[in-house]
Parts: structure tokens; sequence; C-alpha cells
């Protein structure tokens, strides 16, 4: 939790209305990049502009920003700040030092290629709008590939029904209104009453800090518990569905998703609760053949023994912290994609056709 | 985590040695009654005097002791602090006030009716000392049964073991070395390896705040995980054993035990790992035919939404906070007790012939 360099504080954050999460990232009139820092959730609500690609890596490594396809497209609108000297090398240089910062994310990979093409593409002199207009495709595409993942899943919802999820799969984890959340989003808009279960996902807290904070404010009701009553709550009955997201997909439809997924996945089966797995297709990786091959970030033990400077376990004592789980494929009941609600058949099909 | 009221600092805790956990209560040369509190570890060791019935159940209720056989201790020692007036009514409104703190363990009203019964038995002039005595006896057999548990639960544990275990069931969570945690001590002391693996236990924390202190203090491997990697980590191979404690076993075998427990036996049988559960025979209760009739303690939401002042979560957001779950027998492969390792048919026998 280092704190952030500096601070744009805006005056009055915009909200698309009421059962829609608030906008949290954007351009500045000089096509800076304004991210609210969701370190600070659910405390202070506190914006932020960054002006160099230094500080955009910062910003996802330390987890100002997180969430595989808002890293993504923050990543995209970053590359836009190595544009001001026109020296191309600076461009590659930019990419590669924001595609070290998260290792697991497959989106990262992908939009910063993306913006390489179009760079490649664009020369000289057109390059600094060529990238602002690719990073502003990108971020369009991400807000409408969240509608139609709320699409495909909103009719799993009914009305009155408790949905639980993981981590934080929301708006402030895209550049639209979620993953694995926008299902929920699109039955509210639709009138429906839902209800989301939200386990605090620890070590960094995600769900309690930010799932809960942005369902509050669009005003869905929800209900926090620790990651240890997953079990106990879904034995209760009462739960309809698990929607949670995903890190990268393997070809074989093996999930790595937040560290935890795997224990939820476990325990909705025990208790015959459907387990979905909410992602826009980018994050379905054809060249990884099995959850195996998905490479897990290890990440340091202070997450684990402190919080916000207290102590929570005796300084110098050993800590296992990875930052992800695989979910093998038979536990996950279908995919919700931005082409439709898949099985994993579907899935497999629509891989062995290539992305289209 | 309210701040306790006074506090006795003691100059030079008294450590058993090598491989043993520290001591954490006693009587005052005027038998009042020294507590360690505990929720002020990892981070400060402070001890504190009780002088009244109601600092010994403020300190029972608010967690400054916990762990269903030392709340029996200290509440039994609890009870001589009732004996100053020579008002035999003031016992019996003691045991009442005691017995209201927790409603789960069963030990505390085991002990509590021991305590009435030799006050019963004692009369006015001899009360104080027939108390003292009884409390005493209680300590002793509670220190005796620790190490009973620990004998029947060393053999599995050979040299180089890994063991989970969960929350605290250790020297803190009795007047001994533990009831889950006996038989590491009692395998640490005969010269075997062992490295626990010690899930923190949210929402109070007592894996890593306590059972994680007390291991490093006995110089015993350990090392912290958050409640969501324990799926995981039993994954990924390498743990020979879960081994944890209860807070009230009912006469089919299921077990009460902290939140989480339940998560841990749905991994374990996941993965093959035999899941064992350590507890004196007091914390059994054939009165109590299934887990669906144990009840369940529900605790403020504060404890979810926050850690020591920081807000973990959006203010008044709904929170759901059993302090318990409940494991099915069916996931227990064998009752490590003070009367030796026992099957779910060795445990419903030794019911059968009614407590010995």
């Amino acid at each position: 939790m280092i704190p952030p360099a500096r601070y744009t504080p805006v005056e009055e954050p915009p909200i698309f209305g009421a059962m829609s999460p608030p906008l949290h990232i954007g351009w500045t009139d000089d096509h800076h990049v304004r991210i609210l820092d969701q370190r600070h959730l659910p405390g202070e609500e506190r914006y932020r502009v960054l002006t160099s690609v230094d500080e955009v890596a910062e910003a996802i490594q330390s987890l100002a920003v997180r969430g595989a396809p808002l890293i993504g497209v923050v990543a995209a609108m970053g590359m836009v700040l190595a544009t001001g000297g026109g020296d191309a090398r600076e461009v590659s240089a930019a990419a590669e030092r924001l595609r070290a910062t998260r290792p697991t994310a497959v989106n990262l990979g992908w939009a910063l290629d993306r913006m390489l093409a179009r760079a490649a593409q664009a020369g000289g002199q057109g390059l600094r709008q060529a990238l602002i207009d690719e990073a502003d495709a990108i971020w369009e595409e991400d807000q409408a590939m969240c509608r139609r993942i709320g699409e495909a899943g909103a009719s799993l919802l009914a009305d009155g029904v408790t949905v639980m999820t993981q981590c934080n799969a929301g708006a402030l984890a895209t550049g639209g209104i979620g993953t694995a959340l926008a299902p929920v989003y699109l039955a509210a808009e639709r009138g429906r009453r839902v209800e989301v279960l939200v386990p605090e996902t620890r070590p960094l807290l995600q769900g309690s800090r930010l799932t809960a904070w942005e369902l509050a404010r669009a005003g869905i009701a929800c209900t926090v518990i620790t990651d240890n009553m997953v079990a106990s709550r879904l034995a209760q009955g009462g739960v309809s569905s698990v929607i949670i997201g995903a890190d990268r997909i393997a070809a074989n439809g093996d999930v790595a998703n937040k560290i935890g997924s795997y224990a939820i996945a476990l325990a909705a089966r025990a208790h015959d609760v459907p387990y979905y797995v909410a992602a826009p297709r980018s994050t379905f990786d054809p060249a990884c053949p099995d959850g195996a091959a998905i490479p897990i970030e290890q990440r340091g033990a202070d997450e684990v023994s402190m919080i916000r400077g207290v102590q929570l376990a005796p300084p110098g004592v050993a800590v296992w912290n990875p930052a992800f789980d695989v979910t093998p494929a038979a536990f996950v009941c279908g995919y919700i994609t931005d082409a439709g609600l898949l099985t994993r058949d579907q899935l497999r099909e629509w891989r062995d056709r290539g992305k289209d």
C-alpha cells in the first residue's frame, strides 16, 4: 500500500446513474491518464493523474489499478505517454516496461501488442494520434465487451436471487461495467432485485474494499463475508450461483483467477451451486494448454502479515502468498463471455475456429 | 478490540523451554487471575490481573482469553473472585454471569457446574479455599489432558512432515500445551522436525496472531497463509494431515469449530489429506444429537468490516459473521482425544458407555 505520488481531486465524481457503477478512468484534456487510485477505497475516493510511463507502470504494479481488462486499457492509454519525444524506440521501451509489471494477466500483453502494431503502422508523424485512437478503441471495445458479458449472464439471474462473487471483477476491474458483475448490473437495470455475496478476498481485500464499494455506490444489495465463510454460507442454501472473473483461461478450460476461487469451486460443487466464469474472449489463451502451464505470480509476505501498517503476524514469519489459483475446467458450469454463454465444448470449438 | 482496563507488566515472562509454548495464565499471590491479553498479540505481550467476576466475564466475552478449554479454566478461576463476601448467592450469580459470556463452548458450562457443585459441598467457611482447590484441579487436569492429546496424536507426525491447523487450538487456547498443537509440541519435544501451515483465520486472525506467535516462541517452523489459500495449498501436495480443534462435538461426531474449518475439510477430502479433530472429552456433548443442534454464535459486523480502526469495507455494509461452522462427521478421519486416537465408532462407543 504505497501512497500515490500525486492526486487530482475531482469535484463531482461522475456517476452513470442508479444501478450503475461509477466512471473511474479517463483522459485529461492533454491526454494524461486519470485513474481512481483503488488502494484508498473504500475509505477515500482519490483520483490521480499519471503523466509518464513509469507512473503508469507503478500504478499497475502497486495495484492502484488492477483487474485484467482494466490493466489492458490503462496500459494502452499509458503507451500514449511515451510519444512525447516522437521517438519510436521509446514506444517499444514503454511496452516492455509495462509488460513486465504483472506476469499473469493475458490482456496486458494483448493490449500492448495491439498498440505496438498500430505504432508500426502509423510511423513517425501521426504516431501520437494513432496511439490515442487505438487506446480509445481498446477502451470502447472493453465497454462493449462488458455489456455483452452482462447480456449473456443476465438471463441466469431471476428476480430475487442471491449470487456469490469473488475478488473484484466489477466495473473497477474494467473500463466498463465489469465482467463477473456485468450480469448483476444488467439484471438490476432491468428491474430485478439481485443480492451479491462478497467474500472479502484476502490478502488485498478487493471484495470488501472494491466490490462492496461499487455495488453500494450503484445501490445494489450486498453482504460481505470473510473468505473462510464461503463454504459455510453455501451450505446454508439460498445461493443461486457463483459468478467469478478470470485472469487467464487455458485451452482446456482451466481458469486462473484470484486466490480463493478454487476453494469456492470446491464448496460450490459440494452444495450443487452452479459456478460460472465471466470473462472476455481476450482472457482465453489458446496457446496455454492447461492450468498447470499458467504462471502464478508470487507476491510479498507483507501483504499477508500486515494491513496498513498493523502487524497481523509475528515479524519475520514465513508466508506463502500466491496471487492466483487454478480451478480445473470440470468445476465450471459455463463461461459467460462477450460471445455468449459457452459450455466447455463450445469454448473448445470456438478456440478450434480461432478468434473471430 | 476493546483496550483492556488494566495491565500488570511481567518482567520476565516464564517459558517452559525450547519447543514448548509460553505460560500465559496464573494466580497472583492473593488469588487474583493473571492472564496474557491475547488481543494485543503478536505485537505486544501484555499481562493483566483480573480482580472481579465482571472483569473475568469481560475478558472472556472480548476474547482477551479464548479457546474452549482455556475459557473453562479461566471461568473456574474467576469464580474464586466471587467468594470475597462469603455469600453463597454471589457464587451462583457469578456462575450465571460467566455462563452467559459465550454460547457455543461446552467447557464453560461444564467447568462452572463443577465449581457450583464444589461450592454446594463446601458450604460457608471453607468456600474460598474449596473453590481455589477446584479451579486448580480443573487447571491441572487441563494440562494433563493436553499432554494426553499430544501423546495420542504425536504418532501421526513423522520426522519432516508438514501439518495444517486452523485458528488457535494451541497453548494459548488451553491451560497446557494445547489440543490441535499438542501433538506438534510432543513430536518436536521428541526431536522430530514438524512444520505447521497456519491459515490466518479471519476475522479475528487467531492463526496469524496467536498460533504463529506461540509456534515462533517455541522455535517450531510455521508458514502463514490467508484462509482462501487453504485449498490451493492442499492441492500442491506435501501436507501430511490437517489437525484442528473443536468447540463442540455432537453425539454423531459432527464438529463445531472456528469458521473455516468446514472449508478446510472439503479441501482436505478433495486432496486426500486426512483431517483430524483434536479435543478433550469435555468437548464431546452426548446430549447434542448432531451438528444442526449446535448453537452457532453470530458476532458483530465490525469484526469483518474493520481491523484495528481501519475500515476494510464501506461503512454500514451488511455483514454475515458466524463464529463457527459445522464439519459433518463423515469428513473426520479420527478424533485425537485424551482417551487416545478414536474413530467415529469408538467415539460413539465411548459415548454409549458414558463419561468415565
